[in-house]
This record gives C-alpha cells, structure tokens and sequence, in this order.
C-alpha cells in the first residue's frame, strides 16, 4: 500500500459486528483519519440476500452475494465477519493467497486453523489480525504482543463467555433458577436460540486456547481443554456461594506450572472482594500474572456490535500502519499441557440426614483422604428428613476428594452429592 | 538502526524502576530476544556515585558519573529514570538533539514539557515513549494509541496514585486513622517520607495531565487541574462510606461534556459494587468509557521496580520494532477545559446538636437550594450533646450545595460542617 492513497476493504459478511464496525468508521471518521492518515473505504461487502433493506450508509453496488467477489476485489484487506469454521476457512485462505491481509474475530477458526492460517499470511508477506476473536473490545491479544511482551506469564484467568456470566449474574443477584436466567438472557439477546455452546463452555475454550496460545508463546488446542460448564449450577449454591463470601463466574483458566500448563474451563467460587467478582452480566474480564509486571486485570465488554467493531478497526488500523502480527505459535517453548489436576480447594454440596455424628463421621472420612476442610455450613431445612451439608475444604489433590466422596457415599445418611465446584483462590 | 545488530542502551540513574528494567532484561533475555530478535545492550549508566555497591549484574566500566558520557555515547536509545524536572529536561533535550530515542517514566517532566518534547522528537526523527509514566505496569498509554484509536473517549476515571491508595484501603480495612494509615504507608515504602505530593493530589495531577492528553487528543494542563487530596479523610468518612455502600478513593477524573472538558483530582465515594471499588492497597486502575468500545478498566501495581520496569521495557521494545510514538498533543480539537462543576452526587456529613426538627429544616433549606437528599443516617452518639448527620444528596450543582450549606450554619444547632465528598455514579 502505497501512503496517503485510500486503504479498501472487503469485508465478508453483514451482521451486528460489520454493522458495528461500518457505524464506528462513519461516527469516528475524523478520528481514524487522523490516526492513519488515510481513508478507509469499503469497497465490496458480502451479504445473504441482496434485497434486504439494511439500516447502513453504503451504496448498493458494494454488495454482493459471491464471496469470491470480495476476496477477488483490489481491496486492500479481507475482514472475514461471517464466522464458523466452513466457508470462513476457504475464503480466508483465498484471500491470504491473493496477497491481502485478513482481520477476522472468528474464534472457532482460529482456535482450530490458526496456526496454518498464520504460517500462510507469512508465506504471502500479508498480515493475520484477530484481536476481536477474544474478549470483544477488550485489548487483550494486541496487548499481550505489544505492551507485555517483556513479560512471562504465569497464570490467565479470564470470564471471557457473556452469555454464562450474564445468566450467572442474573442467578445471583435477582435470585433466578438456572432455566430462568437462561430465558432472560435469551430474551435479550445476550443467548441464542441453543445456548450449548456457551453454557458447556465450548466458547470460552476457543477463547482460552487463543489467548493461552499467545501468552504461553506454544501452540495450545481445544482439544486439550477439559471443559465443564454452568448447566450443573443451581440456585442453592449461588446462594451458599453469597453467604461464604464468593460470587460463582464460568472461568477460563491458564497456568504455568513448572514444565506444565494447567488448562481448564469451569465454574469456580470467586473471593467477592476479588477483582474478577465485579464483573457482571455482559461483561467480559481477563485477569493475568507477567513474572515482570504482577497482576493485571482487562474489564470490558466481551461482545456486542459496537465494542466488537473497535476491535476489529483497531486491527484495519494495525495493519496500515504496520504494526506486527499476532504470533500464534511459538516452537521455542513446548510445555506438556495438562488438565486441571493440581492442588484446589474445593466448594462441596451434599444432601444428608440429619443426625448426630454425620459431620464428624464424614469429616473423618475426609481427613484420612488428606482432605481437610476450610468451613462447613449445616442449615435446619424445614419439614425435610435430609439437610444441606456444605463445605469448602483446604487445598487438596482432585482425587483424594473424589476418593473420599466415594467413601462417605456407603453411608446411610449421604442421600445425594449435588455438587462440586473449584474455589480459586489465585494462587 | 539495522536489522539484527544489538541495540544499545544509555541508562540516566540506577534507582528502583532501572534496576528493575536491568532485572527483567537478565530473567525474560530469551523472550526478549524471540519478540524484537534483537540483543539488548547496556552501553552506559548514570549513577550517583561509582563506589556504591549495587546488586546488579552489570560490567563495572558502564557506570559513569557524567550524564553526557552516557547522552554522547553511541546508545540507540536513552532511558531516563532519574525524575524531577531538572536536569532531567536538559538530558532528554540533549539526548534528542543527539538523534537517539528517549524512554522515560518522568511524569512531573512529561506534564510540564511533553508537548515541546515530542516536538522535538519529531524534528530529530527519533521517538520519545513514556508508558511507564502513568499507571506503573499497567499498559494504559500505548493501549489508548493503539488499541483504542478508533474511539473518542467520553471519560477516564483513574486511581492512579498508589500512595493514597494504599492509606485509604487501610483506613477502610483495617481501621487506621489519616496519620496511622500514613505512618504504616512510609514504613512499607509506599509513601515518601514527605508524602505532600502525593496526598494533596499532586502526582495524581501529573499523570491526568498526561493521560487526558492523549485520550481527548488536546493538551491538557496540570495548572487546569484543580485537586483536592485526602488529608481531610477522617475515620468517621470512611466508616458512612461503608455503612451507605461506598468506598472512598482518590479519582482523577477527565469527562467530556459536549464542547468541554471537566478534570478534577478529588476524594470521591465509589459504589462498593462499581469494579474500581476492588481496586485496593498499592494498586492502581484506569476506567474509561470510549464512544465504540463502551466501558474499560485497565488493573494493576502502579508503581514498584519490576511492574514499572516491564512497561520501561515494553517501550525499549516497541522503539525496537519501529511502533508509533505517543502524540502528545493534537490540534484537531480544542475543547475548553473547565474545572468539576457539573452536576454530582455529594456525600455532606455535619454535626448537629440532636433536637426534634434539625433535620426537617436542614432538609427544607436544601430543598430551597433545588438539593434533594438521596440517603440520610442519623445516629445517638453517647455522652454527647451533638450527633452527626450524614446524608447523600440527588445530582446537584455545587454551587447549590455551597449556598444550602452557608444557610444551615446560620441554624444554632449546626455546630459543625465536617466534609462534602464528591459521589461518583460514572454518568
């Protein structure tokens, strides 16, 4: 690209996110302009039907229906905003062969194509940017490359899925079932038609093994990730998890453990006076440790048309004034990745008869597994034989709890298990 | 520069952040190394005094007692971590002139004379990077530049002193009054035997001058700032702040209201649920809301060897790869810069001797003065003639307040005005 001529995109796909990113180039154009010093001009955009009124200030001769119109355009840079695996995958190949470079916010590609993508936009010498694939507006991969690349890290924590954190906060601060909040955030807009792959944490394993791929500078798969979703959480732990002074958050977490990296996505009791537990409904957050700088915590919003659109813009604009790639793989360090095996505490959830001598009884049991417990809460349940008995135990290993679980299950007064949960404690 | 050549470094002082630079460049060398594929050199060091013993791995032949051996030496690039005003002015402006890029953390500096110092830059075609100067470790500068470029910033709310930070989370957590919180603050290091500048605001100025400057693209001026610091925090503050929901904190805040711009440094009473009440001790946040990207915090130590040293680095690193530098200042816009005047919460605790009516006609007089009470606490204190009263009042204009208050004094039964805090709700 030669300066001060207009840089041309084509952009692939017309829904809430190139919506968004076509508002935001029109409301901050003075802006843009000023930081790139060059237009930005939208040359040819994929959409489904070219007959549907759209409420967008662009002439109707930039649309089309082949995609192939688009990569095959003199644009300067493929934004690929149709998302999933297939087409997305082809066309973006295409394009990066064609000599353009590609923004793209789609994480499932990357999560599975993104190092092959990369390795072809470095074969043709153009730029792969995919900042809004992670965290919508929040500047976490860009800045993880940019700003703290000086640093090693040692753990990522992130609440980096909307629609689970949106029904969890709506579970615990207006008192709702789990099949309530789901409703509610449907009915928003903040959950699809078929929730799954938000709420079995499929999403936030994309995401996770994005940004783990970048900060850990090694090649991290989905497959690797043991997930465990929000479907499981039920009103009474969100209530017993307010009484001990936690807030319950679906968390994506990384970290280094000497050779290892521990992975994993699943609910967690966060400290209400942590960080992390102001992060409500919508919002998204990326709480991290660099060996050099210490604890930093990202808050934005994780998705939406217009936080979504920066991120993207900011990309377009990376790419004109030439900053670096993304670098999605990194042969230099190669940890063995692991499951979440290591020592935790642990919220538990059980259905018992109450009697005299069950807690020491099952107290006992866990003391012999190395298991020894933080607090316990017991509650007179009316008009029940049985009674909740909760705990949170001491850190411990995965499965001493499991064993000892199984062995308070042959007594008569266990009635049911209802639940297991990490408590994180960021260590 | 070429390609592949070490880059040579010129350090002016040997504090706390440069020893932290020259760790983390021992530690993360690899990952240094990997990102900028470049040898990072120490050519020269400014030190106070040869003799003193340092824990530094360093050659003894790079420390010299004369700045210019180190601005005339044949380093790429001079880091400047000695503070003050002078003569760290007169050594950046030489190290310029002398065509080699300067990295400095010197925000008293940067404030006073950023705008002529970039210009300066510009003019030698070298970069001058200051992330380190606001925020410690956090990447706030560069994400504004980069990341955020596409958006126009609506406002920034920052706790971005770490000293009074640090005394007022123990003053809410642990029960200390102003001068115990103070005396607890220096003994951990984290206040300044004479701790003025940073208690009366003054430091917090500093870096709001900076970071508005950047983010609303128009100098902004410390002499534009008014502050208020905590000095006059007691006890009794802290206590209603906890009682009514609040945490107090030091905010500096930037907000654009149509043509102006409205910057302030004051004590302020934050929701306990809002994500900078969790920001606490030594740490320090910068919460701002952009017109695509909504509402960011940005997390982390503000200050410390490593924390500042890793964003010392990060700007080392980004002249490296040829990044942009920060502009300083921008013409495009002009917006006139106003004191806090607008319309805002206010938190009024007031002694008054306890008889039936005193609060009907305090209530009536505020109401008289178009100031509505939003909150109102009123309690026995023991063995006393006087008892406080502590109310919130609506949004009003401090002018309104200021009136209101100078007509209850007329009342005998007030016998005392104790504080007025600013409530930010963050509209």
């Amino acid at each position: 690209m030669e300066l001060l001529k207009p840089v041309k995109l084509g952009i692939l796909g017309m829904g809430t996110v190139a919506s968004g990113l076509i508002n935001i180039m029109e409301f901050n154009k003075n802006k843009v302009h000023e930081t790139i010093q060059r237009e930005l001009i939208v040359n040819k955009v994929l959409v489904n039907s070219l007959n549907k009124k759209r409420n967008i200030n662009l002439p109707e001769e930039v649309y089309t229906t082949d995609a192939y119109e688009v990569i095959n355009s003199d644009a300067d840079i493929i934004v690929e905003l149709i998302g999933g695996i297939n087409p997305a995958y082809e066309y973006i190949k295409a394009a990066l062969n064609n000599k353009k470079h590609v923004v793209t916010a789609n994480k499932a590609l990357l999560a599975s194509h993104g190092e092959e993508l990369q390795l072809l936009a470095e074969k043709n010498n153009v730029k792969l940017m995919y900042e809004a694939s992670v965290g919508g507006g929040i500047p976490i991969l860009n800045t993880i490359r940019d700003n703290l690349s000086a640093n090693e890290f040692e753990y990522i924590f992130g609440i980096i899925n909307g629609t689970t954190n949106y029904i969890l906060t709506q579970m615990t601060e207006n008192g709702l079932d789990y099949g309530q909040a789901v409703k509610e955030a449907q009915r928003l807009g903040f959950a699809e038609a078929d929730p799954s792959s938000d709420v079995y944490g499929d999403d936030a394993a994309y995401k996770l093994s994005i940004l783990s791929t970048l900060a850990f500078g090694q090649r991290i798969y989905v497959k690797d990730i043991p997930k465990e979703g929000i479907t499981k959480i039920s009103k009474e732990d969100i209530e017993y998890a307010k009484e001990l002074g936690y807030n319950i958050k679906l968390l994506a977490a990384g970290i280094k453990k000497g050779n290892k990296i521990e992975l994993s996505v699943h609910p967690a009791f966060i400290p209400a006076s942590h960080p992390l537990s102001t992060v409500k409904n919508e919002f998204n957050a990326v709480f991290l440790k660099g060996n050099a700088v210490g604890e930093l915590m990202f808050y934005g919003k994780g998705a939406g048309s217009l936080p979504t659109g920066s991120a993207v813009l900011a990309d377009i604009m990376h790419i004109v004034r030439n900053a670096d790639s993304l670098t999605f793989k990194n042969e230099s360090k190669k940890r063995s990745v692991i499951s979440n095996k290591g020592f935790k505490q642990y919220y538990i959830n059980m259905e018992v008869i109450d009697k005299p001598g069950v807690l020491g009884s099952i107290a006992s049991i866990f003391g012999k597994n190395n298991v020894s417990l933080a607090s316990v809460v017991q509650r007179q349940k009316n008009g029940n034989d049985t009674v909740p008995l909760v705990f949170i135990t001491h850190e411990a290993e995965r499965k001493n709890i499991d064993a000892a679980l199984e062995e308070t299950k042959k007594f008569e007064f266990v009635t049911e298990l209802d639940s297991i949960i990490i408590v994180e404690n960021f260590k």
